[in-house]
Parts: C-alpha cells; structure tokens; sequence
C-alpha cells in the first residue's frame, strides 16, 4: 500500500484494515514514513475518527513498536490502573501496594506530569532514594516475588506513541478519544498486564471536564482494551475539586502513607478503595466488590499493605524509614497560611486553580524542561462543606523562597459561602464491556 | 500566535484573521513552520474548508512569498488564461498571441504537465529552440513590445505554494477546492496580471470529473480571485473526449498553428474563439463578445495573429520558420494506423484512456522525472459522430521504437456504434462573479 493512499482511506473515514494499520503505524515509529505524513493521519483522524477495530490496530501496532514485558511466567493475573490524571491524584501510589497486599500482582509503569497535575513518577522520587529506572529484568522479579513495582515508561516502550503523541501536542490533535485510547493502553498493554481498572476524571479540573466526554473517552477506552484482549472497567469519578488534602510531590507522598494506615482524607481513601476492589475482583482474588472491600480492609488493619509498600520502597532504593517517620520526605523552609476573608461554609474549589498555583510554586512543570521542587505544594486545611471562622487558616502553602502571587491565586480559587450542597459521591459510574 | 493555536482554529472551521494566514504560510515558505505542521494544516482544511476571505488571505500570502512581476508600467489591462488541464489542450498556445495581436497584454506563465495531461511549457518546447527560461525582465519587455511571453514558473515564483502543493501530493489533500484555488490563483497573481479567464474542465478527462465539483471550483476562483482584485471569468467546458485531433506535443504545435490559419478542428478552434472573446472583453477592447468575436477573427484573417505567434516564436530562440513549414518540428520515425474493428460511427472516446495511450508512447510524464518525447503521440483521424467503414484508419500513433500496446489502448478508449448524440457545445457554461 501506497502511504497516500492510506491516508486518502482515513481521510474518508473508511475501514482500514488491522495490517495496513500495523505497517503504517510501524513506519511512523521507525521514521521510515515522515513526520508530515503522520501528522496528515493525525488531523484526519482528529477529524473524522475510527472504528473500535482500528483502534485496536492502531494501540497494538503502537505497542509492538517497542519493549512488551512478558510476565506470562507469573500464573496470576496481573492488573493495573491507570487514571486520565487530575489534581491531588496519588491514588495509585497507595494503591498499588494495598492491591498487592491481597494477592493481585501490580505492575505499574507510570508518566511524569506536564502542565497542572503531576505525576505518579515525580511524587515517588520525594522519597529519598527512590529510583524509578529500574531494569526490566529487575522489575518482573520484583512483580513476581514482592507483587508490584513502580517504574517510569523508557524510550523504548511504545516509542511509536511517543513520537505521534509529540506531534499531536503540536498540531492540536490531543483531544481526539481515539487517539487518547491508543496512547493511553499501548503503554499498558506493554507491561504484561491482563486487566485494567481505568479512572476517567471529569470535572473543571479534569481532562475530559464535562461528564458526556468523559463517558466517550470511558466507553473507548472498554471497547478498545477489551478488543485488545484486556479485562477492563472505567470508572467516572469527580475532579472539580482537588482530590484528598494536598498538592505537591512529598505531601502526596505523606497523604499517601496516612490512606494506608487508615488515617487519609476521606475522598482519597474512597477512591482508593474504590478501584483497589475492582482491581481485587478482576485480579480474580475476590468474588464481588463487597468481599473485596473486606479483604482491603483486613490488610489495612493488619498493616500488611503498608509493610509492601515500606518492602518497595526499599527495593527500589528508597529510604523505607519515611512510612513510619514522614519528616524524613522533604520539606519546604517556609510555609505561609492562607486564611478566610470571612465566616461561612467553604464552597467551590477550583481544581484547576488551586493545580496551577502549586504548579507556580515548583510542584508541576510548565514545560517538560521544568525541574520539580519536591517539597513545596499546598495542604487544604478545609474542604468544601466544612465551616470556617473568619481569620481562619484555610490553605498551607509550602513554599521556597518568596510566596509570589499565590496566596491571591489560592484565595481566587476557594469560596466562602453560606451552605454548600455536596455533588455526590466520588466515583460518578462504572463503564464495563 | 501559537501555531498550535492557529492549527486549533483552523481544525474547528473558525475564521482566522487574514494577518494571522500571512504568518502562517510565510513561515511555512520560509521553513521557520515545519512540515509537519504543515500537512495538519492541509488536512484540517481538507476535511473543514475555510471561508473565501481565509483562500483570499492564503491566496495573497503564497503569491507574496515570491516574486511578484510589476506591469503597472503598461497601461493596458494584462489578461491571462489558466485551464485546470484536459487531454489535447493547446488553447493556450494559440490563444495568447491571438489576444495579443488584437491589443490586449498577455503575460503567461505556465506549468509542465505531469499524468495524463500535457503542460503547456512541455509544447512550446517541442519547437526547436524555443525557450522558456527567460529573465523577469525580458518577460516584462516582451509583454510590453510584443504583447505577450509564455514562460515556466520559477522556483521563486510563489515558493510556499510550491511547498504545499509536494505536500498535498503526498498527504491525501490534493482535492481540496479552497487549496486548488489558492495553488491556482497565487501563481496567476504572480503574473502582474489585472483580469483572469479560467478553463475548468469537466469530464472523464479532467480533474473534476462531475458537473457540481468543477461549478464548485469555477466558483471559488472567481469568488476568490475577485476578492483577491482580479476581473475574472470561469468558463465551465467539456473534456470527456480530447479537444481537438492531436495528443502529443510537437503533433499539439501543429494544430495550434492550424487553429491561427483558420483550419483547425472545430471544438479547439471554437474553445480559442470562446475564451479569447472573453479575454478581449476584459481587457476593454471590445464592448462585448460578438464584437470580440469579429475582432479576433479579423486578426485570423490578416494574419496578424499567426505573426504575433511567428515573432514571439523568434523573440524566445525559437524557429519560426515551424509556423510556415511545420515539417520543421520534431516528428516520430514511425506511424502506425489504428483502424475501425467494423463500419459504424465513432461514439464516445475516452480522452482519459487516450491521454494515458500517448503517455506509454512518451508524450507525458508519469514521475516528475520522466524525459518527454516531443516527436510522439496520436492524431484523431476521426471524432465521435464521424462514419467509418470497417479498416478505416481512426487514429494515427506517432511513435519512436515499438507501438508496445498503445493499439490496444486506443481501440478500448474509442467505441464505434450505430449513432451519436452530441452532448452539445464545449462551452457548458460561464460563472462570473
């Protein structure tokens, strides 16, 4: 096939078949099709869209454009989670090591984060040590014999993804459900895993910010991972407000810890339970959600799932000591409250916002250049329902160096009330196949 | 601006300021804009379109990443033709001295052909000595002594134009009406030319092969060629069958000087007429058609037309002693009849199967690299309505070595039967703006 003559087929949105995918996707990743040409198939697909069929094509032919680890030697059924990333988001960094206190093995490769939420791989290197490039021989034994392991995505992973999602930041063919499908279960097809629990965030803090969206790119992504041979459920939960009590990469670390032992935030520790049960009941360890919740709880009470997570960190070279002694994480030289203009009930809180205000304190990255500064972020002393005294300290900011504007961006992103009506729970609905 | 964010509007059919087009196709010409954004660019267009006011503002700015010749110093008005290219179309050729010798500047600057369609440049180079490649300024002083030059486009004639067009070529966005018009009218601009007449040909031969696609393009030239200052006309024609007897390029010279003497075929000689008229009506020497029509066939009569074309022939290094003895021209080592398979009259001829024959003979081009052969082609001894009898020659092929299976060829494009019925004058109709 004639390259002009693929892209005259995804330019009228008709059927292409899964070889002709392969071939093309494969050239792209190789640089034997040029970079305009694969831009041309970007805007077409922006534009016109694909079936599910090509779809699948397209994930696994980006895929096998690179490593794909085989834990096929491990006889359980390995399950992960990926989430669309929000505001306050360290779920999977408790997760992962609740999950594998119970028996479902979790091997976990993550991203950085670029523009107002961080990312999996930034809040673990707070922890003194930690290192996230471990070999893949040494990331199989550590799935197999301590059940998980967090390591970041290498140049060798789907490399044909990374090329072609470069190229879409630059030709405003990011927001195309599509194209996030591929990108997003290429990578985790590549970890060797047999089920999937995805979280979809919706909100002004999200990604996807209205629910029909979210609900498109959720319904993709089943149909998708299940045409690629996955176990997959989506979850839709909120992301209008930031999620748990801190924002910034050694607080979420510190959050992180206090869910496992029982002490998080309510809403993070929901959410954690939340998907750990899916992914207890797709890891085929727990027959429906209510047993796996118990099973959760045990090792939460038990301390089991903390022990994993002190045995990773250790594994992976970080300083174990931080579970039990949080002070060991850095911390930021200054911190500065931000109080109440007035009494009342605590309403709306921008995600969005409140993100970007950490994000100009060092906690995030404006552009993939930017380095992360561990230790400063915001800890929300209140969440929205909670009353407030006037005066009173709302918002920790844990800074380095001048405050700057971001006691005005905090203020700007909170809203005192007189009552304040809850949206719901966390987790909005369950897409399944 | 970004250019994501321009890429952004454009991909969303949004209305982009003329300033910010200016930005983009410079930097596109320039290279500061890659290729890769380029093509997403194209393929939003394609798949979107873009307003008149955004192909006049793309229009401008490709004319003015080149040169653009001044010709204010002749007062006249300067009027060219352009034709979107049909088997057999030498109108050009005869044309432009035909104007000439009635008083109206023509200053043409043409394309080679490329498939099945011959380029203008390809033709006149088919007399011996004839050059295309003269300086701006000798261009200049012909159009103002003689009334009229026929060159070839320079590399720096509307450079980002020609960028787009190689990729559009090869990202599936070739056949996009706002791009064609805009590839079209920024080189004619070039010209330093006042009015524009436009052959958009419609047929099995032509690039739009439906009445409602070519009035759609004839549209958008006119639309966006006013909106860009030209007077301009578009002349919807016929191309299912070639114009005219001849398909090759030194045969299509002696046609058009057979049209100038008044004893070409019909249909090439009336499109000459049709088109010239309008062109002597624009340029405001005559008051309407008829009266052009007289005056045109009053310069065939005396011969002034044939000796605008005799001495622009020497002014450009070629012979001119072709237009008296056209025995001069290059001319194929061997004829081979094609003959009528039973007695009948000629029905339809394919003039795509036709303008593919005399390209296997070597008459076009099939890769931009390809040598043409001047010498070889077909003359239609017969055109559809014509009685044959069984055996009787139908058309001659001119060619150099083995015939190979042009006969073939031939024989399947040419139906023989038992009636015709003229779909009526080459002319279909005219859009005006």
């Amino acid at each position: 096939m004639k390259v002009v003559d693929f892209l005259k087929s995804v330019r009228d949105g008709e059927e292409v078949s899964a070889e002709d995918i392969h071939w093309f996707i494969e050239g792209v990743g190789s640089g034997d099709i040029p970079d305009y040409q694969a831009t041309a198939y970007l805007m077409a697909v922006y534009q016109k869209g694909i079936s599910d069929a090509m779809t699948v094509a397209t994930t696994l032919a980006m895929r096998d454009s690179g490593d794909v680890i085989d834990l096929s030697h491990i006889a359980k059924t390995k399950v992960d989670k990926h989430s669309t990333g929000g505001v306050g988001d360290k779920i999977s960094i408790p997760l992962a090591p609740w999950v594998a206190a119970c028996g479902v093995p979790v091997p976990m490769i993550s991203g950085r984060g670029l523009g107002h939420t961080g990312g999996t791989l930034d809040k673990l290197e707070a922890i003194p040590g930690f290192r996230v490039d471990l070999s893949q021989a040494r990331f199989c034994s550590l799935v197999e014999d301590l059940g998980m392991a967090m390591i970041g995505a290498t140049a060798r992973v789907a490399p044909a993804d990374r090329k072609l999602y470069a190229l879409r930041d630059v030709t405003a063919t990011v927001d195309s459900i599509p194209l996030i499908t591929a990108s997003i279960l290429s990578k985790k097809l590549a970890e060797g895993i047999d089920a999937l629990v995805l979280d979809v965030k919706v909100g002004r803090g999200a990604f996807m910010t209205d629910e029909a969206s979210a609900r498109a790119l959720a319904t993709s992504l089943v149909r998708v991972g299940s045409g690629a041979g996955l176990d997959v459920r989506a979850y839709l939960t909120r992301m209008d407000v930031p999620l748990g009590t801190t924002i910034g990469n050694a607080l979420e670390i510190r959050e992180s810890i206090d869910i496992l032992k029982g002490v998080g935030p309510a809403d993070t520790t929901e959410l954690t339970l939340a998907l750990g049960a899916e992914m207890l009941r797709l890891g085929g360890v727990a027959e429906n959600l209510e047993q796996a919740r118990e099973k959760l709880l045990e090792v939460q009470s038990s301390g089991a799932a903390l022990d994993i997570f002190r045995r990773s960190i250790e594994a992976q070279g970080g300083d174990p000591r931080v579970v039990d002694e949080p002070e060991r994480l850095p911390s930021a030289p200054e911190v500065t409250d931000v109080v109440a203009s007035r009494a009342g009930v605590v309403g709306d809180m921008d995600a969005m916002g409140l993100g970007l205000a950490a994000m100009g304190l060092g906690a995030g990255r404006a552009t993939a250049e930017d380095e992360i500064d561990p230790a400063v972020g915001l800890v929300l002393l209140k969440k929205p329902g909670e009353k407030v005294a006037e005066s009173e300290p709302i918002v920790q900011i844990h800074h380095r160096g001048s405050v700057g504007n971001c006691i005005e961006k905090v203020t700007d992103s909170i809203e005192i009330t007189e009552a304040y009506e809850s949206p719901g729970g966390i987790v909005i609905d369950v897409v399944g196949p």
